[in-house]
């Protein structure tokens, strides 16, 4: 970390604030220009609160030479990780997977029905909401524990593994058996919750806050491993922007970004970035191409009573044909 | 509500769309034009998810004619709400509260001693972080529990009700005393938290995300108030824009405009919204002059160990200046 | 168009509106609710100013049904449009073209060597900054008329078509042999500067603005188209974000949502928008995976004195792998 | 500024960067750690592009520690700078103008009983529409040249001093009596544009951007200033956010930090800023209350034909109430 000193500091607040640095445990390595000081600050920064130190009568302004993440930081651990979700599916290190299945987890026969179709289609995790984080509190909440109890149905009758999504630590007990715990965009910066899944084992899938930098991405996914887990896929859904066409801007360069990095694989979700079915086939090819770990598409399969599923969800034909060009894409990149 | 149809719509499509309405509870007024078709649905449209609508792939567009907060809505409940606080204390309904006190509780003699100066100023609730939601994992985390005790003792010695943030539902116990229970900007859609809190009737604080509309914010309170509490406080705290020199950009225009939408009082906290010191005292008399009902103020005490204070905080003396100041703006705008 | 009138309304209200609506050349249809009042405003609203009819007293919201732009609008022209860039060069319609060159133009031999190589790897329009907005006075502000003049030259010597932007309609007459003449993001709403080149008949490259949405794009485009000249290419350069890891945040959603909305060829340009040379290469894939109808490319040669080239330049050795991999990708999608 | 280089740079690299530096006019101060090296430069880095600097393969970051705005810079020029628009008028400095008037001249009629009206409250400036930038190119343009001419007779009749805008460096002719000249929002990076006016000594009233930073506002009032024209006010008129109810956010704290920043004047426009006649009114008096030296606010006098007025003009009575109410807080505040 540097910190450059307002011009007209005197040698005793420039001694005093060298002092201070030193309780904190950190070297300092000071160097006098013409027109104004520089500290250099040697050992680990990382406790340093920068808004603290810029905020400093005699500092103009603190600049981080280090990144503020260790354990998510690509610098001090150079191999990708890969992330084993259940026998045989694995996420990162060279591994991809399709996620896919429904919004909502409505009944036995919906989830069963989508999960084969996603299955033969090449996903190899099923994803569907359980509980709903919704902005009203009149729209529908989720099935909750009974939509787990069908996803753990599903899973048993296919074999594939699922990914649901968790609202508040309270809950733990009941994703037990889930494979891969999602922690929403809007629960992001939930610190006891980040700090409550770093007490588990289990693989999460931490998504991006709506108008969160992929710094603090970074910084939630440190939450989670100072606590002792490092089994965390970072997922990129979209951010907010001033586009109303679409529901929000899918950010396809926070892929190889986060990967410069981190080691911690990357998926994207483009059917929640972009709320638009008719978008997510080129944004799912998009993404493929953009080298993501994994990509996470809504599927539903009710043509009957299309009114109940949601504007971006393919539908299992649909999503067939996505799936096999995402396959396609994959394999023109790596030529 | 009212949905816009899209060109070539089926007659037996409108008849199969109104059905599916009706089995909602709602009556539909069908008005065909040469260009389009529009249904006017007429009952109680919050529980119709406007984005579900407009994925049908038979619907242009649809608008909701009403807003989808009803408890907090100034159209059903067209007089001010005034909160009582403590006894003698309160907020909104034409009640004006100064709210003062340090980012972070550190030890005893601070609090106590921030307390008094606060109160000799003009402030009549203490404010005071125990529990602190920070991006790093490795910044201070707060006194929690140990901060709220000694609040409490503050508030023994002086007598000013108390203002403190929860992060989780699972810390309510440690609030049983205390006056007035913040939500923070990151958990203003935590809607586990919101639900939990509407099954106390403590008042709350409702500060407004970071990225958030003020729609969003109405939607949070109501989440609060649909469980049966109505005593909540709305606060404008920025939000977050381009601009790198202030921390956020408080949006004072949020002041009147929460106002003419809904009953509940709005506070307006300008430490937190501009992180420099020097804009404290214009942003209070510019919420004072737009109408605010409270004022939330960052205040220190700590003139020899400065550095471990924030870049936002007033001193107790300018505090003194600031708190006058933002009284006669408020004698101003009366007349 | 339809606009939703407040409760309590009169009659003779009503009436006036209506009146008003049949001066600008509008049909009206009332439908009367118990709860509300709506008019369904038929013919040619285009005219009609959203904005001016919500700031009526007695109007609720005003919502379009048709889009404001005509010209660039899908609805009337469904057939992609293809813009002929020069005799065996076009884009859109199924024709692609990869667009590069430097950043600025800055001698004979530089624009010479780079057109010569990106030629050679595949591209089939060079680019080169002559006239240069710089944020600061102080930046260096390109080699203006003297920079088209190398431009030429290399044209003349490769055979290459070229495009270059125009700051100020007055620059026009430097322009006469420029093939393809950009619009920045800074003046994609410099109106009088859109007016002029809707005169002419060179085919415009429309940079979508830092901040803009893709109405707004649209209805630049419309400026341009309305003035007689329909030979517009839109370009997705990315938009400002809270990132800052990237320079901007590239909408790659832009290019299939703007192709459904509008029949005009979409171009993306991943240099400008992520600001850094190693996210070139994925996002340039992800664009040709997205279905853009082009791709813009900054390219360097300037190994010896690098301190000069941008941080987000290729050299031609990435510049022909990035091409083959761009190629590699549009065959994969196409199966 | 300073340079914080990579690990593992070479001596024979840092030799051949500070030989370019030196070519460039700077001193270098080159400081070396254990851990990193870092340069700082001395001399008139204005020249210097950071982002240019940040490009380069050994270079980790570059921090400017001078502002890159200089003619602008309070740092260099400490006391206020007071703009006279008129005989008696003047801006900044202790001098404060109401300026206000109708969005668009329509008639001479309209703008002369405007005037009248605006003065009779206490305006000093009449502001009026002539040339209009219009998102669509079928939206009302403005009478431009003729509504200069209705202006200009309304100043003879009035007295006040007139502020109108313009849109292209070729309209200047037309301007030659108008005594303040507006750049919008959407020209303030309309660079050909600064640099033409930066050519006379006309004041000019130079409008943020939609969504530029106080940096950039002051990097194009800098373009002006370097052309020899000194006389600039900055103003104020909202940034896009999110939130929809207001049409932009209007930022109050840019007031206090321009000030702390410049020693240019700095005007409020509320009108723009909100879009909503209703917040005009307490976002004038927090403007008065921030400290502004201006307020710009929307009249119309139609109460006849109300639909052609904007959603955010008040009725000459609404202006005389504000207007009161605006000095009342200026008194308030100078307590």
């Amino acid at each position: 970390m540097v910190a450059i000193l307002k011009r007209g500091v005197t040698d005793s607040q420039i001694e005093s604030l060298c002092k201070w640095f030193k309780s904190k445990g950190l070297d300092t390595h000071i160097s006098k220009g013409h027109y104004q000081t520089i500290i250099g600050l040697i050992g680990d920064t990382s406790k340093i609160d920068t808004d603290l130190l810029e905020g400093l009568e005699i500092i103009e302004s603190a600049t981080r030479v280090s990144e503020p993440f260790k354990s998510a930081n690509r610098k001090f651990h150079p191999e990708d990780t890969r992330i084993e979700i259940a026998e045989g599916v694995a996420i990162g290190g060279g591994a991809f997977s399709l996620i896919a299945g429904p919004c909502s987890v409505e009944n036995e026969e919906q989830i069963l029905s989508v999960a084969k179709s996603v299955k033969y289609a090449g996903a190899s995790v099923l994803r569907g909401g359980a509980f709903k984080p919704r902005t009203s509190p009149y729209d529908f909440q989720g099935l909750r524990e009974e939509g787990i109890e069908l996803l753990l149905a599903a899973k048993r009758k296919t074999g594939l593994p699922i990914v649901t999504e968790i609202m508040d630590a309270s809950h733990l007990e009941f994703f037990e058996n889930v494979d891969l715990i999602q922690v929403g965009a809007r629960n992001m910066q939930n610190f006891e919750l980040l700090k409550e899944l770093g007490h588990t084992k289990k693989p999460i899938l931490l998504k991006r806050g709506l108008a969160n930098t992929l710094k603090e991405l970074l910084m939630s996914a440190e939450y989670i491993m100072a606590g002792g887990n490092e089994n965390v896929i970072l997922c990129e859904r979209g951010v907010r922007t001033f586009e109303t066409y679409t529901r929000n801007t899918l950010d396809l360069a926070a892929v190889p970004m986060l990967k410069e990095l981190s080691h911690l694989p990357v998926v994207v979700d483009p059917s929640h970035a972009t709320g638009r079915a008719r978008l997510v086939h080129p944004m799912a090819l998009a993404a493929a191409a953009a080298g993501a770990d994994g990509i996470m598409i809504e599927v539903h399969n009710d043509p009957a009573n299309a009114l109940c599923d949601g504007a971006q969800s393919l539908t299992p034909k649909q999503f067939e044909k996505t799936a096999a060009a995402v396959f396609a894409v994959r394999d023109a990149i790596k030529m």
